[in-house]
């Protein structure tokens, strides 16, 4: 009597609902589920009220669905809301996985439903919860990345218990929950667009492609502001497109061959290499980019190259062939100069070797410092202000920071993902803008996984290597490109000896010994980790402050003190909601009708 | 109208009280919570529904009283209930105290007022509260020591959030809050008692005073069991005697002479510092302690001392003048021996200055271990079983746990108090008694805080430096008096070596300096702290596995392997309980009429 698809009909829309329910289309931000994109997830938020209003809509819906976020991605440990049915009445709970994929009833039900309605299209599910609820079995929802889940469920169960997520068709998908609530600037009269996309492209029918399109911009195209872009994906492959971005080519080479095909293809030529200067970055989920109306960045004119070279990410798990793609990114631009030039700062980690995570660390910390001495250089009286912020890791980064601090206090959060993923990097805009002053300090912390890796990584550019970086988007533009830091590489050499005075020699610290070498042949034991990390918190470092990536800044930037802070900013307790006696402290029965077909 | 004594009388009992109000005189235990006596708590404990009933007595009920939990005493980050009146009516509500002291309702009533009744005694207040809320702002009740603490409100507030606990009459209590729940066992026949007293003492009037006094077996007293004791405390002196220990004398001396005053008075004996082996401790809240049924703590006979001393700790911070005491410890003992001498263990780090913290540290940790070559060598094949436990350390102590490891896994906790106090040490029934076979890993960790000082505290014997001690008491007896550690003192000259490698030379490695000099020359980097932690957790350690203070059984004890601990057992998250939807979310009304006097 129960196939595979159980049809179910929703016939009664649910009663005695708390909460308004909101206006017709209040949905700014939407995004596919699964890559067949049966189900469709929209959202607002309110800071007000701290919650999020979700709508689910399920595209034929069989016996279920479940719906959650956990902290990346997995489906242990999760925090889900279930709809079910035991083949005779339909229930929508707030439930949990355990560490097992078990599901289990959540004792406090902080996801409320609002309406249950079905459609032509589909079943809409509408339920809020608050960002933050207390319950210890809940997920907190941050600033940042998050990581939503989803399950199929293809037959009723007689009770939540008996669900288990390793028996069900299940994914996830990344989106930036909480998107700042920021006024659109207004636009300019004379605006321009131009898009920037690959026509035509076919799809591969692979799990993961980069495509790689270089255009250019008319010959004699003079220096104009982008106040904004925003996305154009191709109808139909919504779930396809997962991100993409517009670099612009170095201007030292006069021209670039046109290329249109993948990234890692061997008919690519290689000067493509150097196009890589972020004009614009868009991630699945995310709306338009706009500049603040004081500022825009500056495209065209002498001394910046007219190619451009566009990079499409296709996220394709269902390897589907033959779609036709020409998503891209539309500029807007104005030849009204605004105000002030925007700029692009690297904030973080020098790309070197002597800054290293060990193997099997679980949470690995390294921090970059911009100092105080080089913003006091490099930074107008009058300071910067940064909007936005794209950050950076390779495949081990599982949380970035940056904080500034002024006075050795730290004082405000620039941009913090906790949930941070190398495979989800947007530019994005900042709920508040942060002012930084001549004299003020940047500190920017990434934190890594090395459970998987058996060898220590150490940074560098290769992908098996790491980096931590945040790309500050500011104004006005200044000289500065680079504020980074590294440990000073005399005090690991000292660590280098100081392991081998505590264990039998081992770490070669000859002088024709790489770094990379000398870390190969550290025993991990606790001792040397701890020593490691004492030494990253306490040794003096190395500071880049450079006008570009070559040239420093006049002054002594070798064998600098870490700045000194004495207050950290903790991050604030969650609040709890004071009203949650009035939820349900069960599931809500879904009165559902009709046939068992 | 409203004096300093505003005079309130309750009329009405609050009705519509949810759970049933438990039986006539259900409060095992009792404690005076001021010096003066005029609030008295009794209490009871219930681990089937994981609540405690409190009984609150007020005797000369003022405008209102608060009482509450912290953790370590203090008034600020409290969690409290609160009686109080506007004036017009009453109030009772869970509320907590900021880090000003200042309070605030709480958003989730945990504190549940069941009768209030108003007798020829005083106000008694009865309330319930479960172990553990949920709530990030209430105190979670576990093992160990609680610190009590209360208020007298002198005068009506118009609102809770009008009183700050620094303008009230305030103090500390501390209690073993959760007593096992233990069957007595039952005692034998011929049951003898002996009161080890110091007869009609003269309380100093000041607010500490130790007093000694030292008393005398029988001569040809033969060997007994000691099969329970229980305080004897003078009636009017509650709120006075803090805690009372019985030692016996060093059996190498023939005698000891008589006395009786203070611990510390130039007059007392020398020879009574070889007093020092605990036979009895109780400590104020405790009742009655059982040997278990099979086992007696052995005294009297061949090599044993007939001398007793008896210490008692005055607590009298109101330094009342002119108070008489004869408190003491009745000791219950039998010449029907039970089939097992119990005995007394050390467990912990050995007396040595190589373990030391360094100075303002929050939580710096020292294990000790007793090793599985140790308890391999020295426990019998059936093992021993621990069924009660002392924690020891000296001033800086705030956290003390001893846990079993088996296999490299740790499998159980011995003992532990998160909220441990240098200034209440009880010998405690375990709640389970745990057994220890040979090959097994006793580990024993002390937490300590040394923000007020500026030097590095070592470990040794003086107040000033540092112990970390369980005494285990046990049965069967065995030769292994003693089993601790303490990190071999090779590395940590490679320690004092590395600080200057990577400082300036400051520690003089030289053989003539002593390691506490060495430790007070230490620059307290971050990284010096960080590496001393690390190498107390990687170092070889150095065992004393020993028969007796002096003698250690066969082997090689020195440059040991730490144990390799694979998996640590985790304190469990608490459990929120079901039912609080059901508690008022705001203070419940405590209906009051009658005159202001």
């Amino acid at each position: 009597m129960y196939g595979t698809a159980v049809a179910i009909f929703l016939v009664i829309l649910v009663a005695a609902l708390q909460g308004s329910v909101p206006p017709e289309n209040p949905f700014p931000y939407h995004v596919p589920l699964d890559p067949e994109g049966t189900l469709e997830l929209s959202w607002n938020v309110s800071y007000a009220r701290e919650d999020v209003h979700f709508q689910l809509l399920v595209r034929g819906l069989k016996a279920g669905v479940l719906f959650g976020m956990s902290d990346r991605g997995e489906l242990q440990n999760a925090d889900l809301v279930v709809l079910w049915t035991d083949g005779n009445s339909a229930y929508f709970g707030d439930a949990w996985s355990d560490q097992k994929g078990q599901i289990h009833l959540d004792s406090q039900q902080d996801y409320q439903l609002l309406r249950a309605q079905k459609t032509p299209e589909g079943l809409y599910l509408l339920f809020k919860r608050p960002f933050s609820t207390c319950d210890p079995k809940d997920y907190l929802i941050e600033d940042g990345t998050v990581h939503l889940i989803y399950g199929i469920l293809e037959q009723p169960f007689l009770s939540l218990e008996a669900i288990n997520t390793s028996d069900l068709q299940t994914g996830l998908q990344r989106v930036q929950l909480l998107k700042p609530n920021i006024m659109v600037p207004s636009l300019p009269e004379d605006l321009n667009t131009r898009e920037i996309r690959a026509p035509n492209v076919l799809i591969p029918g692979q799990e993961t492609t980069y495509w790689c399109y270089i255009t250019e911009l008319p010959a004699s195209f003079s220096k104009h502001h982008i106040v904004m872009y925003e996305p154009i994906v191709t109808v139909g492959n919504e779930a396809l497109v997962h991100h993409m971005e517009v670099f612009q080519c170095a201007a030292e080479f006069e021209s670039f061959p046109h290329f249109s095909g993948p990234c890692d293809s061997k008919m690519k030529p290689d000067r493509l290499n150097y196009c890589r200067h972020v004009l614009a970055a868009w991630a699945l989920g995310a709306k338009a980019f706009y500049y603040p109306e004081e500022a825009g960045l500056p495209f065209g004119g002498a001394g910046s190259s007219r190619y451009l070279r566009l990079e499409v990410h296709y996220h394709n798990p269902l390897k589907i062939k033959g779609r036709r793609d020409s998503s891209g990114i539309r500029l807007y631009y104005t030849a009204s100069l605004r105000p002030y030039d925007a700029g692009i700062m690297e904030l973080g980690l020098v790309y070197t070797p002597v800054m290293a995570i060990p193997p099997q660390e679980t949470a690995f910390m390294l921090t970059g410092y911009c100092t105080d001495k080089c913003t006091q250089l490099a930074l107008p009286s009058s300071g910067i202000h940064i909007f936005a912020s794209q950050l950076h890791t390779h495949l081990t980064g599982r949380k970035v920071v940056t904080v500034l601090a002024r006075g050795g206090r730290e004082r405000e959060v620039v941009n913090r993902d906790n949930h941070y993923s190398p495979h989800f990097q947007e530019i994005r805009m900042l709920k508040k803008v942060v002012s930084v002053h001549p004299g003020d300090v940047l500190i920017t912390s990434c934190t890594y996984n090395t459970e998987d890796r058996n060898l220590t990584t150490v940074g560098g550019f290769g992908i098996l290597e790491e980096m931590c970086v945040n790309y500050a988007h500011y104004y006005p533009q200044t000289q500065l490109e680079l504020c980074k830091s590294a440990v000073d590489p005399g005090f690991l050499q000292k660590y280098f000896h100081q392991v081998n005075s505590f264990n039998s020699e081992d770490v070669c610290t000859c002088p024709q010994t790489s770094v990379p070498q000398q870390f190969a042949s550290v025993p991990w034991n606790s001792f040397n980790r701890e020593v490691l990390k004492a030494l990253y918190n306490f040794a003096p470092i190395s500071v880049h402050c450079n006008k570009s990536s070559a040239v420093r800044f006049q002054g002594e930037w070798n064998l600098q003190p870490l700045p000194k802070i004495t207050s950290t900013l903790e991050e604030p307790p969650p609040r709890c909601p004071a009203h949650r006696a009035q939820n349900p402290s069960g599931p809500t029965v879904v009165n559902m009708g009709g046939g068992k077909s």
